[in-house]
């Protein structure tokens, strides 16, 4: 379902590399229908026209058909056609972030009735393989923490914001010339997709069910040249990420900006790489690298979903269920959240200004770790204040900005990033 | 089979994960019976002593075991038991890379035969995942090449002497004291457990049969501080990669110390941490990271195939099967290999000896990227010279070497060590 760039690209490789997926398999792959919108569009994979069809009936009440393909994107009617192919008794592979972030339990549930699996190692990661792991390899581990750059778009941005000094605008267009941000970044930039993906990955590493509006998002928008330039002096990158952690009392959920020291393994995920780093109770820290996204890499994820269950149709087994949801843990709200902070702030150059500030943090029981001051326009008596704090709570940090605000020395409050690592 | 630290570290999560894992697998896994040499041992353990057994039948011939774990280590006699077990028709789960690495395709073939599986996934890199990942994930891909730090001894001795400039033998002995290193650290420093890795995982990167035999080794006894300090000055790290290649006449597999720009993220993985990248035609570049020993992640590796074995006796499924040895790629020889070189020499300080050096490289057709002359001793009139030359075969290099070394300005041929990355 759906002859896009992927789809096009799993056409292609089921074709190329017919023999080898035969030999892996015990037996041919081969695509019956195709279901698309438009069967005379032009198109650069080669496909007989009888295949085409425009009415989605033809593969989910084809018998024939064992295993349907969703590659249509965004929420309807791609969830539908699932769960129609799963009622029907097929198998369902998907590369779909948003239908899984949404719908994964009752999609798990609807396969499991009818005996049907449902895979979805394309829908996070791209080409890296991070859904099986979960599903299998880690089985035994308690995780504890999961940090992840999961965006492509945005962790290309920031790294040119890093090393070229351009501000968020020009990064932007670079990435949309060089076709690695959509004409429309909202979702990346939002913070919504690397959001759809950390409810996918958490709601796996904690074996319960994190939906994606119950994960705190931030996008990178109010990041400027000047907090990378300050970052990069104090050893630390900006990163945008994805991180899930366990607490006593629940777990944390959120996709922001953060600060890493510059040592840490995922401060070198650059460009638009991605890498997810989880912390287990035996496994310690390991980390998955590679393409986030791209045609190839997604292609690869659905190819090796495809051989798998295209083995176990093969053999006549019944897919093997893992537990998608198999605890209920309550996500803590983001005020409950403790973190390290940098924070940013434009005031009047005067003496006295920096004891008000850490009179409001004292109060609010927050203590600093390091403060640095910027001369920024000698007349007109401005400077820019740069925070580090120690560990601080959500709550009393924004409680301590809203005071900040207030103060007639505070200009401008520019930039809150917590610091993670 | 086996009740040392990662027996007992099984033994120990069995126990401590019991629910989890009877939720996980579908039923309950129970330990029937533990073979042991000395069942009276005082051990970290509880085991009751009705479940010790000496005589390997006991286990070989109880019909309510279903998977057998084999812990010994040691080719001999776990090689053996494996075969046996197999032959019995039970699944075998191992972390024994020599056995695998040099009887693997034998026991895959014996088992298929039986209708057993045998799983390994904790015979390479500990905890992380990167035999499913073969197996399973990348299956779409044609792996091109595989770069990987897979022995932490001999990372974390590196990393100090790059850290701290010590030599060799004290790093090592701080490695011992920490207990990174063994008493007798032969297999790790001579690159003989890196190479038994990486037979096994280029012979699954490359669905052929490559047997440990095969693997060029090159330990890392030869290096010394001053290779690192003259590494860092010219901005590289010195790892001891492991290294397999497809080419268009066969595969490359060698292990040996390399050079590594410190800007590729393989020059980040430092101390006992493991690392292995992939290049896959659709993937592109992924890595996996991790600590690749110890009793935890190795547990970690042995419970997680043991999860899914029992998932599949659970269900009742006749195990899958995968293609160890589908092709058969010859291994080239190391003379064909062409690389990049570092080298390094002790000469007479005197005029003219750059020229004769690279009179003899040029007649080997081997190119100079970088010379650094370093004065030694200016009472001696010796200097030492570092070379970086282009790409070259190592059969040139070799012949090159052996001019060199009869050249009477050259007081000693010190270090060469390949350039990759």
């Amino acid at each position: 379902m759906g002859l896009g760039t992927v789809g096009s690209g799993v056409a292609r490789i089921l074709a190329e590399k017919k023999e080898s997926i035969t030999r892996q398999v015990g037996c041919p792959v081969e695509i019956k229908k195709v279901l698309v919108q438009h069967p005379d569009k032009p198109r650069a994979t080669v496909m007989s026209p009888e295949r085409m069809t425009c009415d989605v009936r033809d593969i989910l009440q084809d018998p024939e058909i064992a295993i349907v393909i969703e590659l249509i994107g965004g929420e309807e009617p791609a969830h539908r056609y699932i769960q129609e192919a799963l009622a029907h008794g097929k198998h369902v592979i998907t590369a779909n972030k948003e239908v899984i972030a949404k719908h994964g339990v009752e999609l798990l549930e609807l396969a499991r009735k009818h005996k049907a699996a449902i895979h979805y190692e394309a829908s996070v990661g791209g080409g890296i393989p991070l859904i099986a792991p979960f599903r299998q390899s880690l089985l035994a581990n308690d995780i504890s923490t999961l940090y992840a750059i999961i965006n492509g778009t945005t962790n290309y941005i920031l790294t040119q914001m890093a090393r070229t000094h351009v501000d968020l605008a020009q990064a932007l267009r670079e990435a949309q010339d060089l076709g690695y941000a959509e004409p429309n970044p909202t979702s990346d930039v939002s913070g919504t997709d690397a959001a759809y993906k950390l409810a996918i990955l958490s709601s796996l590493a904690f074996h319960t069910h994190v939906a994606p509006d119950q994960v705190y998002r931030e996008g990178i928008t109010k990041l400027t040249a000047r907090d990378f330039r300050y970052a990069g002096e104090l050893g630390y990158a900006i990163k945008l990420l994805a991180i899930a952690k366990r607490e006593e009392q629940g777990i944390q959920v959120r996709v922001h900006p953060a600060l890493i020291p510059e040592d840490h393994i995922l401060a070198k995920v650059d460009g638009v790489f991605n890498a997810v780093e989880v912390e287990g109770d035996l496994t310690g820290r390991i980390m998955f690298y590679g393409r986030g996204a791209g045609s190839l890499p997604t292609t690869s994820a659905v190819v090796a979903d495809l051989i798998e269950l295209a083995r176990e149709v093969y053999r006549g087994a019944e897919p093997s269920f893992d537990g998608y949801s198999l605890s209920v843990l309550p996500v803590l709200p983001m005020a409950e959240v403790k973190t390290r902070y940098y924070l940013r702030m434009s005031v009047r150059d005067q003496p006295g200004v920096l004891a008000q500030i850490a009179r409001i943090l004292g109060d609010a029981q927050i203590s600093i770790a390091s403060v640095i001051q910027k001369e920024l326009d000698e007349t007109a008596q401005a400077a820019e204040i740069v925070l580090m704090t120690h560990l601080a709570s959500e709550k009393a940090m924004q409680h301590a900005l809203g005071e900040l605000g207030g103060l007639p020395v505070v200009a401008e409050i520019g930039t809150l990033i917590r610091v993670e690592g």
